[in-house]
Parts: structure tokens; sequence; C-alpha cells
């Protein structure tokens, strides 16, 4: 078997060992009893273990020593593109000491364990004692990457974004986050004043079991196959698996369905994208995703751009009438002005399209300093009540359910990944601007819940180029451009200035 | 670290990764979609391919020699049972080779899938074809485990037989089977006279989100901790895990709930016993069940000695009243007396105990002959259905459904486990015949519903000698005896002739 073949096979196995991981995650987060963590966690941590001890054994060097000895004209474009990909996982791979990785597993597994607690309990110094060793990890993660980056990453914190905006740098990450950071103020201060008063909640009770008929409706809407995949409840919405099996979880609030609409709306996406990608590269790193950049534009481009327009509310609101009967009080538009109330809140996952990227922004200067050494851990509260009355101008101290434990993200290390959220927003308004350009009508298309022209259209630009191409090589081979934040100002003006769509 | 140090941590990690697969197996019974089979299944072969490397690498053959070199008085009497049952494993492994254990679970998976199909749509020939290369590897299989087995095995069936019943002999088994098969008929013929007429179902409707929470109660009576484990649904039920994630399933019908609840008493017996293994050896071979002949009598304890008793009945009544309104028209001797109707019938799981035994005749004779390759896979049907009507006088010519296919166990190639429930039942009548000796008033504690006498007892004399003895010996430290049929048939004579518990 040729050098190339080898890594191939190599790179099967451990997308079989992802397989196992990847599913034993999911029952520890939506059906493990509370006493099955530690168990599990060492479980985890050997298989951690296993993986790299094969992704990063002599032999894959000298497979990619021999396949560079051939040089790059031996190669066809697809080969190129296979092998730059299975060597970033190597060198991803390769920089971190085996201890460390199974390290990483068993803090992150306890921290998030005690998190589900902690979080209901308000217990912010429980979670530190557990979250301490995460950052310590974490820090001494980024500086093995930054080691082996060479001069290509000029930050510990760069070195694990990365991870997640995988070759898109962070000055670009910086540049679009400069365009928001200058026009989102005024924008959200317009809207406001245009909303004033106009904002209204939805009464009523409904009940958790007709929600889930309503959720499972909806994602078979937008096109879910549920013999390939779940819906189930967690505290925080995830969305995890690969074609064949994707599983997305949401949760329900009996005096709220939008909440669980539109968390089951963004998972959708991302199950439609693992769906998606293309088969044929299937279990390789050249046929996985390209990016959580990408990633979370095709969850938002779901759950903002095709979920919350006004034409699929009209479709749709016969079928929430239909299975929640309070909600027959409310006619599509009022259902559509109560989803789109820009408020300032707590709560990232539920933030209005125009205040979201500020949670993003005190996220991503948190996580930024907390990497680069600038601040501690036993810090983090009283920057979240900082930034927080900074930015969207609430108050969050002593309260830490509704500030700094809200999501499950830090719990396992994952720094590094909240900026792909407003990347991600970015992509998606640009991308869905690129399909309303090709599909004029496309309203009266969303209107009938007719959603497969957007579905063919991602398919065929997105989702079944796996990883051909680099992340921003994606974006103009797809809209025409590199990620460019005015797409997703217009949008935001469109909407909630205009009323538009 | 010295060799026995060296096997103790190898074995540790083999646990993690009997850890990840037995949570994906349940997973894949009880949770995938459809689709997601394909990928679980060459997931799970990569799994049982790694841990049989971990098993039978050089260094663990290099590590029993060191430990045999310094000769059986360098050990305690617990290192020395540590080293038999890692030795017994190891073996069990060695004599495979890496290619058949992998094919073995790839066929299997395939088998037990397609059958979940199969068996509602009576499909036998579709059935058939998966089928055959299981029974081929399994063959295969067998006469890999009769060789290394020397002349201490006599069949390749009694290779795989002694998977299940480890340490108790094909010929303890015969002598067993040949008292039942002497006694069992004629108490059969007079048990259905004395009740000739007396036989009542019970008619009314049980919906299965009520049964669903009578089945929990029923559990917690019994000692089942929910944060160290769960109930769901299967077609067949079943129980998995380990101490701290114990997970039994059960299922449910409409018009009876006694069928639920015998699973639900069956299953939470085998989960007591994994729960109640010495944690001092956990994720060692030492700290694991002792034999499936054990463990079903566990399971059976639970399910006919326990449950079925009259005086639990009598105690637990009044929960099946409030929950499922339909069964306030049957008081609980109304109840015992529907539940201990004997009466032949096609589904084994659903047997009542004098018949039970029969059934196992049946799928044993065939097994044997089976794997020692006196009859194919082809002729099970013809031998089925004239068993049948041999052992019970019924007939299920064309009824693949409630004949050949109505369970799981042959799927996923496991010949051989049969006789463990009815070696199981004879010693579950023998401990519950030892526990009742040592407590007089065992009707009135059962009655209040106070169980902690037993399972205080078993905890004692079972489940905290995890593998220290070998079968027969802990049959004789616990109850005084080896393996005794007689008390089984004194069980059922009291029970069925003369109605006294």
């Amino acid at each position: 078997m040729g050098c190339y073949q080898q890594l191939i096979e190599r790179f099967q196995q451990i997308s079989r060992l992802d397989h196992a991981i990847t599913y034993l995650s999911w029952d520890q987060m939506v059906m493990m009893p509370v006493k099955g963590n530690d168990s599990r966690a060492e479980a985890m941590a050997e298989l951690a273990s296993i993986r790299h001890h094969c992704l990063t054994a002599p032999e894959v060097s000298e497979w990619f020593d021999d396949v560079d000895n051939k040089g790059s004209s031996a190669w066809l474009a697809t080969e190129q593109a296979m092998l730059r990909e299975m060597r970033r996982k190597w060198q991803e791979a390769l920089c971190l000491p085996a201890e460390l990785v199974r390290a990483k597993v068993v803090a992150g597994a306890r921290c998030e364990h005690g998190w589900r607690q902690q979080r209901p309990e308000n217990d912010w110094s429980g979670f530190l004692e557990n979250f301490k060793p995460v950052v310590e990890l974490a820090r001494e993660e980024a500086g093995h990457r930054l080691e082996v980056a060479g001069g290509q990453l000029n930050s510990p914190y760069e070195a694990l974004l990365d991870l997640y905006c995988t070759g898109d740098s962070l000055s670009l990450v910086e540049s679009v986050f400069d365009v928001l950071r200058s026009e989102l103020p005024s924008l959200l201060q317009r809207i406001q004043e245009r909303q004033a008063g106009a904002g209204q909640g939805l009464s009523g009770h409904y009940p958790v079991a007709a929600q889930q008929q309503l959720n499972e409706k909806l994602m078979r809407c937008l096109g879910f196959d549920f013999e390939s995949g779940r819906l189930d409840q967690s505290m925080h919405p995830f969305s995890l698996g690969t074609a064949g099996d994707t599983r997305i979880t949401t949760r329900y609030r009996t005096t709220d369905f939008l909440d669980a609409l539109n968390a089951t709306a963004h998972e959708t996406g991302h199950a439609s994208y693992e769906g998606g990608l293309p088969s044929a590269w299937k279990g390789s790193p050249l046929g996985g995703h390209r990016n959580m950049c990408i990633h979370e534009s095709q969850s938002l481009l779901f759950e903002k751009q095709i979920v919350l327009s006004r034409a699929f509310c009209r479709f749709f609101t016969p079928a929430i009438h239909q299975l929640l009967p309070d909600s027959k009080a409310y006619d599509a538009d009022a259902l559509w002005n109560a989803n789109t109330v820009v408020a300032p809140g707590f709560i990232r996952v539920e933030a209005d399209e125009v205040s979201y990227p500020l949670h993003i922004m005190l996220r991503y200067e948190i996580e930024r300093d907390l990497i680069n050494g600038k601040i501690e851990a036993c810090d983090i509260p009283e920057l979240w009540n900082d930034k927080m009355q900074g930015y969207l101008g609430i108050s969050t101290e002593g309260d830490f359910n509704q500030g700094c434990l809200q999501d499950i993200h830090w719990t396992d290390g994952g720094f590094g990944y909240f900026p792909s959220y407003t990347m991600g927003a970015v992509n998606a308004a640009q991308i869905f601007t690129a399909i309303k350009n090709e599909h004029p009508d496309w309203q009266a298309e969303l209107e009938q819940g007719e959603l497969g022209f957007i579905r063919h259209w991602l398919s065929e630009k997105i989702w079944q180029k796996g990883c051909m191409l680099e992340s921003q090589e994606l974006m103009v081979s797809a809209t025409g451009e590199a990620s460019n934040p005015q797409h997703y100002i217009r949008h935001l003006e469109a909407r909630y200035l205009d009323r538009a769509y």
C-alpha cells in the first residue's frame, strides 16, 4: 500500500474513534445518569488518548515524509487538498503531549458535569474550582500550538482560535469586529427607538409534549430526515453527529414556544451541513466541515434568515396554531413581531440578531485576555458585569446563572470558539444575500414552505465542497467575495428598521 | 512497575474500552436512528479490534510469564484470584484471530439490526441471509476455543457455553437438565389440571406513560437508584451497564401491564447485581459478575421469587391501582392468579416458570446441534416447530415472528447462552430457599415492601464476592450446596400446586 493510502486508512480509523467519542458525548449530555460520570470521563479520556496515539504514531510522520518526497506534482488537486487537511489534523494533534490530551478530557468532563448542578444553584465558587484547571490546561495547549505555528500566529489565543476559525486569521476576525463595533451601537439605538412600546411577549401555556411535536414538524419542514437523526432535550441546545445520524437538542419552556423553535432551527442548520457533506470523502478530513465560521453560518442561515423571515413565519403559523391552541391569540404578524423584538438581555443564545454580536465581543475579549494571561479565571464575574453594562447596559452582579455560568462553552476548554458565532452570522447574511439575488421570488417560495432551492444551493456551493477550499476561498466561490460585514448590517437595517422581511 | 501491576493497568484500560462498547451498544439498541447503523457497526468493530489488540499484545504474555516465574507463593489469595480471572479473559481473547473478532461484530450488528424489521415482517428468509454468516463465524470461534482448551472441553458447543456458564461444566448443566426433563412434564400436567378453568386474563386499557411511572416505582421499591441508572423501552427487554450507570429496558402493551412489570423486575435484578459488585475491584476481571448462571439467578430471584410472590403482590397492588385505574377491577389475589397462570405459549420471555425450562431445552438442543455442525441454519424453523410441538404441544409453523425470530439472542452469535437461564432459575430457587430459611418472616417483610434483608443477604454472599470464587464454590459458600434442581422443583410445587406463596 502506498503512503497516501496508508494515511487515508489511518484517518478512517481515527474517524471511527471520533464516532465513538461523538455519540458517547451525546449520551453523556443527554442520557447518562449523574453517577455515571466518573467512569465515562475515564473512558472518554482513554479514547482521546488512543486517538492521539493513532494520529501521532511515528509511522504517520514517515508517510507524510514519503508523500513530500514524491513532490506535489505527483498528486491530483483532490489528493493535494486531502493531504493538506490530513496534515492539518496531524499537526493539531502532534503538538500536544499525550498527557495533556488526557488531562483536558478529564478536567473538561468534570467541569461540564459540575456546571449542570452549579448553574441552577448560582454556584460560581464551586464552578471556579473545576474551571481553574481547565484554564491552566488551555493555556498550556495554546502555548504548544503557538510554538509549532512558527510566525503564522501571533498570540496564544490566536492559536486556539485557529482550531475553530481554521484558516480565517485573527486580523480578519478583528476587522469584522471593528466594523460591527462601530456600526452596531447606533443601529441598536435606532432600532430600539423605532420599536419603542411595540414589544409584546406571548402569554399562554404551551405543553412540552405538543412543543416537541411542533419542533419535529419544523425540522421536517427544514428537510431533516428522522431516519438519520434525532431531536432530544438538554439544558443547552447543541447538535452533533455525522451523515446518517445527526442529533440535535433543544429545550422547552411552557410559557414560551419561540425559544425552543429558534434553537431547533439553529441546530437543524448545523445538522443539515453535517448531513450534506460529501459522502465520497466520508470519514476523511477532506469530507469534514470547513470551519466553525462556516458551520455557524449554516445554523444561523436556517434560524435567522429562513425561519425568522416573515414569509416562513406566515407559512408555519398554522402548524403552531394547530399544535399549541393558546397560540391562536397571535396571528402570523404578531408572532413575527414578538420574535423580532430587539431588547438586550442576559442570555446569549436568546439574544436578538442586533445585540448578539455584542455578547460575542464580551466573550471574545474575556477569553482572549484569559488565554493570553492578562486576567485570571477569578476575574471573570467582575469583567463580565462591567462589559455587560458597557455593551448592553444591564447588570449581572451576583447573578452567575444568567451571567458567566450561562452556557457550556468554556467548561471543556473550548476557548476561541465564540468569534465563530459572529463570523457565522456575517457569513449567513452574505450567503443568503447571494441566494436571494439568484432567487428573487424567495419570499413567495418560503411562504409555501418550499425550501428546496435553498438546500440545493447550499448543498452545491457549501456542503458538497467539504474542505476542498479554504474558508475564505469558499466564501468567494459561493458569494463572489470574502466575508464582508456590510451584508449583515444591511440585513439588520432591512429587517429591523424597514421591517422588510 | 511490576508485572502484576502492569496487568492490572492493562485490564483497567480494557475496562474503559468495554465501557465505550457497552454504552454505544445501548445507544444502538435504544436511541440510534436507522441510518446510523453502518457507521456504528464500523466504529464498534474498530473498538473491538483495539480491545483485542490491547488484550493480546506480546507484552501481556510476557507479564503472565513473569508472574508464573515468581511462583504462586508470591501472591496473596486475592492476587491469585485476580490472576486466574485475568488469565481467563486473556485466553478467551488470545485464541481468536483479530480478523474474526472484527468480522463477528460487523455480522452481528447487521443481523441484529435487520432482525428489528424482519421480526415484525415475519421475514425468515431475509433474516437467514444475515444469520448464516453469524453461524459460520460462531462455528469458527468455537473451533478456536475448543483447540486451546486442550482436553477440558469436549465439543465446539461446550467451548461457547463456557463463555457464559464459565466454570460450570456441560455435564453439570446436562445433569440439571436431566432432572428437569424427567420431572417437569408430569408436574406441568398436574398443575394444568389443578388450574383448569382458573386462568383469567386481565382486560382494560393501560396507557404507556402511566405504565412507565409504575415500572419506575417498582424499580425504586426493588432498590434501584435512578441517579445511577435508567429505564427505557426496547423491543426485547435487556439490561446493561456497570455500577454508577446501569440501564434497563422493558416494553409496554396497552392491553396488559404484567408483562412489562415482570420484565422490569427481571432486568432490575440484573442491574442490582452489576450495581452491587465490589467497588474495590472495579474495572478488573475480579470485580466482574461471576457468570451468567449467577447473573440470571439474580434477575430471576427478583422477578420470580420476590415480585411474583403473593406477599409482594399484596404490597404492590395499591400502586398498580393508583396508576392504572382499569386495574382496580382486580384485587391482589386476582392479579396474583393472573400472573401465576401456567399455560404453554410461544414466547420464551413471557413463559411461566414451569414451561420456561422447556423453551430452554428447545433452544439448547438446536444451538448445540447447530454449533456442532449436526444441523444448518436453514433447518431451524422445522426443528423449532417439531420441538415446540413435542415440549409444549403448540405449532409455530410459518409463524417466525412468534417462533425462531422471537428474540435477539442468536443475532449476534451469542450461542451457548440459553442454558444460563435455566441454571439461573435453579440457582435462584436455591438461593431464595437459603434466604427464607434465615428469614422465616420473609412474607411479612415483603408484604410491607421491605426488601432490605434480601439485598443485604445478596450483597454479602453474592454481589460483593465478584469473581473471588468459582461459580459452584460461590453456590456452596452462599447456600451450602452446589446447584441442585430439587429446590426449583419444590418451589414450583409449593407455588403452583399448594398455592403457598
